[in-house]
């Protein structure tokens, strides 16, 4: 069980690993998770997310596949779609330091998408583990933007038909560190009025 | 109002600039808020946030308040608290380039932390405007970590009490571009199963 009194979406999500290689998501349900992430705050309403959207049998996704990374090769592509976020700065010669906030901004929007995805009945694991260069130039991605991370929604499906790996790691309990590492009051110095605080691990659902 | 079929808490949330000064949060509302940042995800859950917590009144408050821009410095300290999220990658001499990931996972947590404030009646508004250096420095920040936003959380007060700027902020009309330029089937290229999907302008609450 997760931690109590923490709001639904937020409490139940957690990210499996074995999906439905059958289940099919509507075009309104694919449409509705990027809404979510439309609508996500960002620094000065940059917006800087773009997504690229490869359902199951697309040709962006065939054109995904070949790039993920071994570890991730057997259960992304039986997800009902994988949405892969970049972030945009739109002008050549920026900083590397000029990314952190957009990045940042990224990674709330597909919060958002993953959070509309549990809430929908859903399930959406994100995943780094790809060749991103490999995908960036095999999807026209130009050199303003850099791909971040993916994003696999589907439903759950048979842990029996999936190798060992992925049933495992879909049955792993889940670990946080305590709040008291998390927390501070000025760095190093646990904010110290913490209240006692749910449990640190969580079954898998 | 905002667009449709987006769940709860995301469908509502916005950012309000306007706080009530006298209004406090309990220890177990802000470790909640803690809770549900805390159970974000992250690259190998390697969970690269922490935060520090500064209640208004509070000495970590009183850190900050000085190094507030001059466009934040009015609205933020009527916040019932501060949160200041932080990557921390916890080595010396890490690149640049391997900041962006634990960054996109920060903005996850602040993104669950929002949502759980939301579900819980409360305001949050996210904010960049301040002089990370300078709050680095009174909170000794180490350099294996980087400040990235603060979050006020509290509940919305009476905009009458508030500079003009700051009431005016708070009832601009909210915008996002369409999502035709957001949901790529190949860069550039608009995916093509779009459903009309709900407006991109919102008033806010």
């Amino acid at each position: 069980m997760n931690p109590v009194a923490i709001a639904e979406p937020l409490r139940s999500r957690w990210s499996p690993s074995v999906f439905d290689p059958e289940h099919v998501l509507s075009d309104v349900e694919i449409t509705r998770l990027l809404e979510a992430a439309q609508w996500a705050p960002s620094s000065g309403n940059r917006q800087p997310w773009r997504y690229l959207v490869a359902p199951r049998g697309s040709a962006t996704h065939e054109a995904l596949v070949p790039h993920l990374s071994r570890g991730n090769s057997g259960w992304v592509p039986r997800a009902s779609v994988v949405f892969l976020s970049v972030v945009e700065l739109g002008q050549d010669g920026v900083e590397l330091s000029d990314l952190l906030i957009p990045t940042h901004d990224v990674g709330q929007a597909s919060a958002h998408l993953t959070l509309q995805a549990q809430a929908m009945g859903l399930a959406a694991h994100q995943f780094g583990g790809f060749d991103h260069e490999g995908v960036a130039a095999g999807l026209g991605i130009p050199d303003t933007a850099r791909v971040l991370a993916g994003i696999a929604v589907g439903v759950r499906g048979n842990p029996a038909e999936v190798p060992e790996r992925d049933a495992v790691r879909d049955h792993r309990e889940r670990h946080r560190r305590p709040l008291a590492e998390t927390a501070y009051a000025a760095w190093g110095v646990p904010w110290p009025r913490l209240q006692p605080s749910g449990p640190t691990v969580a079954e898998r659902r």
